[in-house]
């Protein structure tokens, strides 16, 4: 397995791979490898004959007060995780090579960037697309896989492809749990013992709906009020939102009579997590 | 000489092209062509083995109160003059195979886009640099090729390019006069006569600035109201803007004591023109 740590160096790889006719599976993520991780290269690993994992914690995706410092890192251990499952090429650019000083282009993705943690995050997606129309640009993948964990996310990034006549497949992957139902997600480290368990009520709240919505339960503001009763009974936790969309322009829905998203976003403690499932009518 | 209205057969054709080694240089024009844009073509000869004219009349680069509609159109003529070039392929796609309903993804080029034209146009230039991708990511070009006239827009389309790390060689084409020295423009069209008479002040106005400064006149304040006065002598013309600016960062100059860029906006009747120069010191 080769590490790239240079953007001009990625390109010459990325070139050459394209020029035998490799073809090229990209899973950008930034670091910090757990099993949801690692699944998303080994579903790469089947689509291409190359698989390049980019590794960069994206300065322009964080708010001025979120947590770009404290996001955790541990870059060897990390290549030798890719190395395990097969991964060809670790991408890992440092933030001056990616954005140097006079840097000043930005992508939105105006609509699907609005709800849910667009509103919470404001100017999250637009560095969420930037840093994913450079990350193609540099490694020229065929196709791209990311984790549906972040959903809205899939999106805003499937539609900057379609919008900008960009040669990418997007491959979306199924959340990867814990058994307990936690969805896997490398900021689930800033959580104590107590708020671990505290952590599962989202995976519960969103159980909990499908539930209901099969017995009948279609108001999403009924479901809505039940669920921030149910995740709030757990301690430590604060609901940041809860919301019932469509899953293609989350558009909000009143009454459940579609394969509907449900999403969720809660902090335990000080960790902001995310969740979300398509609840069928 | 291929006429290719839809974007995914340009594609194709690109596609092609390029597994074959072919070198492809793309000019982007709004069509309506005149000598300035036939210079353009016979530059990207010399510099590719194919040579791609995209003909578009980007509606999302026009303000509401713009010229979009009025603006001149004759693809017929624009084709066949396109073909005495020996141009390869003219790309003329429609706006709805470019925005589709859903359409919602825009480039911004923050700094560069503020002042002069971005100023006075809002929004302008994150039309032109959405384009612009669009295009390059359609055409798949490895040279663009494009016209100083809109040197604003020569340096947004080249900072988007470093930004977003494209593989694609931007190059610049000086300013294509009339005889008398008016700049090239589609917009002249809107000239009546007596107007066109007037139209050659923007030139004349470039030459007095440079003639003064080579004098010793440093002090861009004092020139530029000395601009204005020679401007406004001439019938029909309203003054939108004269600037100084370094010819890089777009940085105001006061005092011209490195190579600086005099940009011009001059409504001439209901026409609003542009033209420009580095000037000396």
């Amino acid at each position: 397995m080769r590490l790239i740590k240079e953007v001009s160096q990625m390109k010459i790889w990325s070139e050459n791979a394209r020029k035998n006719g490799v073809r090229i599976a990209l899973v950008p993520t930034m670091g910090y490898f757990h099993e949801g991780h690692l699944a998303l290269m080994r579903k790469a690993k089947t689509l291409a004959n190359k698989v390049v994992v980019s590794i960069f914690v994206n300065p322009i995706q964080f708010g001025p007060q979120e947590d770009l410092k404290e996001y955790p890192r541990d870059l060897e251990r990390d290549a030798s995780l890719a190395q395990e499952v097969g991964v060809d090429v670790v991408f890992a650019p440092n933030a001056k090579d990616m954005y140097p000083q006079v840097y000043q282009t930005y992508v939105e993705v105006t609509e699907l960037s609005k709800p849910l943690c667009g509103a919470k995050r404001p100017g999250h997606f637009k560095g969420v697309a930037t840093v994913c129309l450079k990350l193609f640009n540099i490694v020229k993948p065929h196709l791209a896989v990311f984790g549906l964990k972040d959903y809205q996310q899939f999106l805003v990034v499937k539609r900057m492809i379609a919008d900008l006549n960009l040669d990418v497949e997007i491959v979306g992957h199924p959340i990867v749990r814990e058994k307990d139902g936690l969805a896997m997600s490398s900021r689930n480290i800033y959580l104590s013992p107590e708020e671990r368990k505290s952590a599962v009520c989202l995976y519960k709240a969103l159980c909990l709906a499908k539930e209901k919505v099969k017995k009948g339960l279609k108001d999403t503001n009924i479901l809505q009020k039940e669920l921030e009763e149910f995740i709030l009974s757990h301690p430590y936790t604060k609901v940041d939102y809860i919301e019932f969309r469509d899953p293609e322009h989350l558009i909000e829905v009143r009454e459940i009579t579609e394969p509907t998203l449900l999403a969720l976003a809660v902090f335990i403690g000080k960790a902001r997590l995310i969740d979300n499932m398509i609840i069928e009518p």
